[in-house]
């Protein structure tokens, strides 16, 4: 269609450059377009508090793989995923509309496990399921899940409110969902050369629920409120970390330097890394689909937030000069960089 | 994957069946969820108005053929389809998020000829751009599409509002846009045949039209809140004007009468029609992609409407035991039938 013409490849700008060359043409209109695009979700007006929009597309083969991942676990995913980009703005979500293209393989029985997932995500997060479209399509299975939250409006965290000095906060542990991938991808493999060997999944449970089954950090923005802490930033880590951060310091404006020893990793998680010969800490920083919350706090706010258990408090910000920096365990200074899922990798 | 269980073909139930088969169990729990499932857009409820939300998937090979359809034209429709549906609700939209998977043989070129088209469809129908997903695609082209559109609570029209007695109106003409495929398709077959023979569209602009660049009749909205109607029911003619109607007497528990002779048809779209031996009625009822608004006013309302040309008045609302009629151009009573696109035709 287009051998004639001039070319440049998606792959050379990647998904953020090619978000920003297409969308730089578009202007705001509305005063309730209070943030566009570049963010977890975009920002609407209304008088009693602000409304979070937000919006993935999961493809076949792309983003899952039907040969390990069930069904129903898509179905679930897929929202959950979804409401993630929700909570990264520090609001709760309340509605999400579900469609889905469905090619002639899936009998109604197949399509009714996805919905079992949708339903027990939208029972678990108490959300109304209000529309969506349904189709056929000519190949693979296309999910679309758009969410709808709400924020007070003093209450929505963006991603560029980071200042010089500010604590990095994670929520959980990192790392896990890219660990389960990598095992679920060994055991297709021996089962694609020999059907007849079960796959091997024992003592792996974490790992892999953490790939097959996240979960929104619904319950870090209940804690952030109840401990009356608002972030300076924050985002969600589908990603990796070191992507994520960089998102929070481009933004920003600022630099940071976190410590490898802090980054929180599951002892499941880092010895299924060690057995597999990867680096767990390569594994926290790009391996993405974590889904935790990471956000900066004010030094003043530490004291509350030290006690808890589910929060690691893993750096700071620092100015742009300084860059995105990690100190390793044996004291070396690193750079940061962003390895993580990129949408148009080859 | 399903072989050896039990099976239903999703043909069976059909897009809507599967659509209330699915979604049975899933409860409403947030009183900012109006309006749910089943409307042409989601109704939130907000202090100061009512925010409606509407989503579209569409698919390569399922909704559009690239073959035929220009990327910007693309852009521009996918934009246009989805803001339908927030009009048909009476309301005015104003935010948009647009997601895409591309496959690789899209080079950036192709991708910001789609984005051209979303940017005038933008700027035509002063809409906000404010967010989106962008992925790489492992098989064809994946669009999709929400709307934000907003109106006063009193003014969103709902499909289930129609009483017996209130006239059946729709606006513009019916049928080009499926007659405008027809041509389009039969001038591809002649290119699949001889690649050297240009296609001849010669004369046929408007229904070309009517297929590759349709627009979501925002004016109309707009006119009646000047004339002051609220209509009692409303919906968008996305899949034919038959099915469409039949979805209002089902939601509003009446039947209808419409008339063949006051069917609005388009001279050119008539003679094209017979040209391919089609009978023109039969686009108008059962060839959608018209994006007209089909609505219902009460009698009471009729002399405000009746001198504008842009507006037919097709027919009436009766008792639920009467049924969806005709009258034909030959004194002869049909009953209508849904014979409209379906998502899971074979």
């Amino acid at each position: 269609m287009f051998e004639n013409k001039e070319r440049t490849d998606l792959a050379e700008l990647g998904e953020f450059g090619l978000i920003d060359h297409l969308t730089t043409n578009f202007k705001i209109r509305h005063e309730t377009s209070v943030k566009g695009i570049g963010d977890d979700a975009a920002v609407l007006n209304s008088p009693d508090r602000q409304v979070l929009i937000s919006t993935d597309l999961l493809l076949e083969g792309v983003h899952f793989d039907l040969a390990y991942v069930p069904l129903m676990h898509l179905g679930y995913k897929a929202v959950q995923v979804n409401l993630s980009d929700i909570y990264a703005m520090n609001g709760i979500a309340a509605q999400i509309t579900f469609s889905i293209g469905l090619s002639s393989k899936f009998p109604l029985e197949a399509v009714e496990e996805i919905y079992k997932g949708v339903e027990l995500a939208c029972n678990q997060f108490n959300i109304d399921l209000i529309g969506g479209d349904t189709s056929s399509s000519k190949q693979g299975l296309v999910i679309s899940v758009t969410s709808i939250g709400y924020a007070a409006a003093g209450d929505v965290v963006y991603r560029n409110g980071a200042n010089e000095g500010d604590l990095i906060c994670v929520s959980g542990d990192l790392g896990g969902a890219y660990v389960g991938l990598q095992i679920l991808e060994r055991e297709k493999q021996i089962f694609l050369e020999n059907p007849k060997i079960q796959p091997d999944l024992e003592g792996k449970d974490y790992i892999i629920e953490r790939q097959l089954k996240p979960e929104g950090r619904r319950d870090i923005v209940d804690l952030l409120a109840q401990m009356k802490i608002v972030p300076t930033s924050m985002i969600d880590v589908s990603d990796g970390l070191a992507s994520e951060l960089m998102h929070i310091c481009k933004q920003s404006e600022k630099g940071c330097t976190i410590y490898e020893e802090k980054i929180p990793i599951d002892p499941m998680t880092y010895e299924t890394a060690r057995e597999l010969g990867i680096d767990p800490t390569v594994c926290a920083l790009n391996g993405g689909e974590d889904y935790e919350l990471l956000f900066t706090i004010k030094q003043a706010d530490y004291d509350r937030l030290k006690h808890d258990v589910d929060i690691s408090i893993i750096g700071h910000i620092t100015d742009q000069a300084s860059g995105c920096r990690m100190v390793s365990k044996s004291n070396v200074v690193h750079e940061l960089k962003a390895q993580g899922w990129s949408a148009f990798k080859k």
